[in-house]
C-alpha cells in the first residue's frame, strides 16, 4: 500500500508503467487471453497480473498512465470475431472509461491484436471473465510543470 | 513519467516502495555511504539510486510512503561521530521534513545505523554530498477508505 496509489497496481505493474516511455504500449487482457505466451515476446518478457475485472484494472492504470495525444488511437480493443462492428457490454464499459479520459476507443481484429500485443512493452492479465475484455494502451507524455 | 508521481522515483524505487509492507524499512543515504555493500544484505539485495540531494529524495519518497505510527521512531538518522548531539544543516533539513509529516526525527550511532541498514528492505543512494545525509524510514499502514 502506498499513498495515492490504487492497490490493484502491483509492484511489478507499477514498475512497468514507470519504465515505459512515450509511445510504449501496455496491454490489459481478459482471463482467456493467451497472456503468458504473448508476453514472452514483449519487453518485460513476463506476464503481469491484476486481480480485478478489466474495467477496474483499466481505471487503476489510467490513474497513473497518460494516454498518447500524438496517436489517433491510443486505446485499441479487439473486434468480436462473429460481428466486428458490435460492442459487447464489457467493451462499451471500457469505451466509456476511455471517453472520460477524452479519447475515442477503437478496435482491430483478433490476430492483429495478438501481433500488436507481442510488440508491446508488457501484458497484464486480469480476472475478467467476459469475452473481448482486452485493450492496448499507448503511453503519452507529461509536460513540465 | 507517470501522473502524480515525482520523476525522482525510478521504476526500481517505486517497485521497492510498493513491495514493502508494514514495519519494513527503507534507507536513504548520502554519496559517501557504503551503499552497495550494505544493500547486499537487504531484502532487495541491490542498491537503488536516486539522482538528487537527500532532502529532495526524502520528500519524493514521502509523497507515497506512509510513516509508521506504531513506532516511536519511524525516521532515524545517524549521529555525527565527533558530536553525537549536534545537528548539521542537512540533518536539520531532514528533521523539518519529518516534522512536517507529524513525526520526530531521532538518530543513532554510525555502526548501529549500518547494522539497521543491513536489516532493511532496501537502500537508496542519493547524490547528497553533505555528511550525515542518511535516514532510515519505517513503513506504516493506510487504512481502508
Amino acid at each position: 500500500m502506498l499513498k495515492t496509489i490504487d492497490p490493484l497496481l502491483s509492484p511489478e505493474l507499477l514498475f512497468a508503467l514507470a519504465a515505459m516511455g512515450h509511445g510504449d504500449r501496455i496491454v490489459l487482457v481478459d482471463a482467456n487471453f493467451p497472456g503468458t505466451s504473448v508476453a514472452a515476446d514483449t519487453v518485460t518478457g513476463n506476464i503481469l497480473r491484476c486481480d480485478a475485472d478489466i474495467v477496474s484494472a483499466l481505471k487503476a492504470v489510467l490513474t497513473l498512465l497518460p494516454l498518447d495525444t500524438f496517436e489517433p488511437n491510443p486505446a485499441v480493443g479487439m473486434q468480436p470475431v462473429d460481428d466486428p462492428a458490435s460492442m459487447p457490454p464489457v467493451v462499451a464499459e471500457m469505451a466509456a472509461v476511455i471517453a472520460a479520459e477524452g479519447f475515442e476507443y477503437s478496435a482491430i481484429g483478433r490476430y492483429d491484436f495478438y501481433d500488436a500485443a507481442r510488440e508491446s512493452f508488457a501484458v497484464v492479465q486480469t480476472a475478467e471473465r467476459r469475452f473481448y475484455g482486452n485493450i492496448i494502451l499507448t503511453k503519452g507524455v507529461i509536460p513540465p510543470a
